[in-house]
């Protein structure tokens, strides 16, 4: 593909061909500073969720709903682990990216040794050229020259003379047409041969960025399904509080007594054999009114 | 259950239970705090993403890797609609709740209106009770006095003065007692009712607060997917921009042309008949050097 498309007149094929593959040291750290930035972003919604699992052991003891931040809590903490495990992976993939730089500017130094063959040629041909230009230049003046004079009627040594010069010209100009054409062989072969280089690291190097974004998409879904169980179990955790529960909960923590109050009973103070303030009045639960039993009469003696 | 745990001595279960209804004001409100953090933090993260977006689409143009900065930017912009869109419905919630709020509210006064009955046979009994100890303690004086006095031999008189007042004693005794088992009487069934109605505003707010709770997570979970499905379609797309693909447009966009530069031969300059400076030397494509055909000698006429 790129041997095919980097021809040209000017021959700039080759520089073009060189700097694009300099260029993907730009990609790589913008991939590195993208996923940078990804990172940043997992870390700060780690905290995020780090400062509601705050909120929610913070929330109010008072009330029967009380117990249920518990599970918010748990849920907000699991997720701050999962963002914070993200960043993580993040990091350690930016790590990798860098690692791949290192290693893209070692290929481009010593592809850029092994190219200075081809570099060479390039040049040579644009030597050449400039040469042959000149030579054609050279040979169309000293035909029309020469034309000029038989049409003058020039004197015979005149013309002998111009006719050498033409024919020397036209020598010239056919050594520089070999050479040119041997140069631009020589280019063609090197040219081919170095885009077929060219492309096979700008091959290397994409599959080489894809595998890493490959490794990105990889943490971030893993995350996604870490979050999506948080997400089930919170459900499941708020599903399970019972309502009956948390009523019950609290019953049992602020209950203020189950016994119920006591009807108070008559009953007649005895001297001698009752010790002073005894409380003999505890008896049967309030009963409605009308229904339950009455204590003796107050006229006992 | 609240009717059978709140009982007790200092009757304070009804007291208890009146407040813990209004605490249920407190677990509405610190819901919505806790929905409108969440709130904030999807904006900030949408954001982010966006923030992203924007870095992808100022990716550098140069080298093969280029178009695949589009496929960051569309997943970055989608994952920023789909936490804005996580952020608006956080928002709506908060209205319900703060709704659900304001109907509590008006609940909580008109159930403090009709529960004034019980509060006030609380405060009956505790009249009552105090009554009670008086008068229990002005009998059992009474009935130490007249002891004393039999034992001391007082004078016929003063013993029947004493015994009097013993009788009398022992009667208002008896009339609180039963003034006490009236009210107390009617206290545990206002209680009983009260208890039951507390119950049933209990009942009803943790149902209705679970239901928000339930919106919550349903909000959350509609994001969870849309986010798993960009996610997917990055994948989707990584996947389908092929290296050869890339490599290709690259060569179409930036290629110099593919054109090989052409062998030069040999033309004789043709005086007249040619106009001036044409050049006529375009031939064939450059061959291998020695494998090529090669062009007319220089030395025609």
């Amino acid at each position: 593909l790129l041997v095919f498309s980097f021809h040209g007149d000017k021959n700039a094929g080759f520089d073009l061909l060189y700097h694009n593959m300099k260029h993907g040291q730009i990609a790589t750290k913008e991939l590195a500073e993208f996923v940078r930035e990804r990172a940043a972003i997992e870390e700060t919604y780690s905290k995020s969720m780090s400062k509601m699992a705050k909120m929610a052991s913070n929330g109010s003891p008072l009330g029967t709903f009380a117990p249920m931040w518990d599970v918010f809590r748990v849920s907000s903490d699991k997720l701050a682990l999962c963002h914070l495990e993200l960043m993580r992976k993040m990091n350690d993939l930016i790590r990798d990216i860098n690692k791949y730089g290192d290693e893209q500017v070692k290929v481009h130094r010593k592809t850029k040794e092994e190219q200075v063959a081809t570099l060479e040629s390039v040049q040579a041909v644009q030597v050449q050229n400039g040469h042959l230009q000149k030579s054609r230049e050279g040979y169309h003046s000293k035909c029309i020259e020469l034309d000029r004079l038989r049409k003058e009627g020039a004197p015979q040594k005149e013309l002998e003379k111009a006719e050498l010069k033409s024919k020397k010209a036209a020598e010239l100009f056919a050594v520089c047409i070999e050479k040119y054409n041997r140069v631009g062989g020589d280019f063609e072969q090197k040219m081919s041969e170095s885009a077929q280089k060219f492309q096979d690291i700008e091959e290397a190097h994409l599959r080489q960025i894809k595998q890493l974004i490959k490794g990105y998409s990889h943490s971030i879904e893993d995350t996604h399904v870490q979050v999506g169980q948080v997400h089930e179990e919170f459900k499941q955790n708020v599903e399970n509080i019972g309502i009956d529960n948390l009523i019950q909960r609290f019953a049992e923590q602020k209950g203020t007594g189950k016994d119920r109050p006591a009807l108070v009973g008559f009953e007649e103070y005895m001297t001698a054999s009752v010790p002073e303030g005894s409380k003999k009045s505890r008896g049967k639960a309030f009963r409605i009114p009308g229904l339950g039993k009455r204590d003796k009469e107050p006229d006992s003696t």
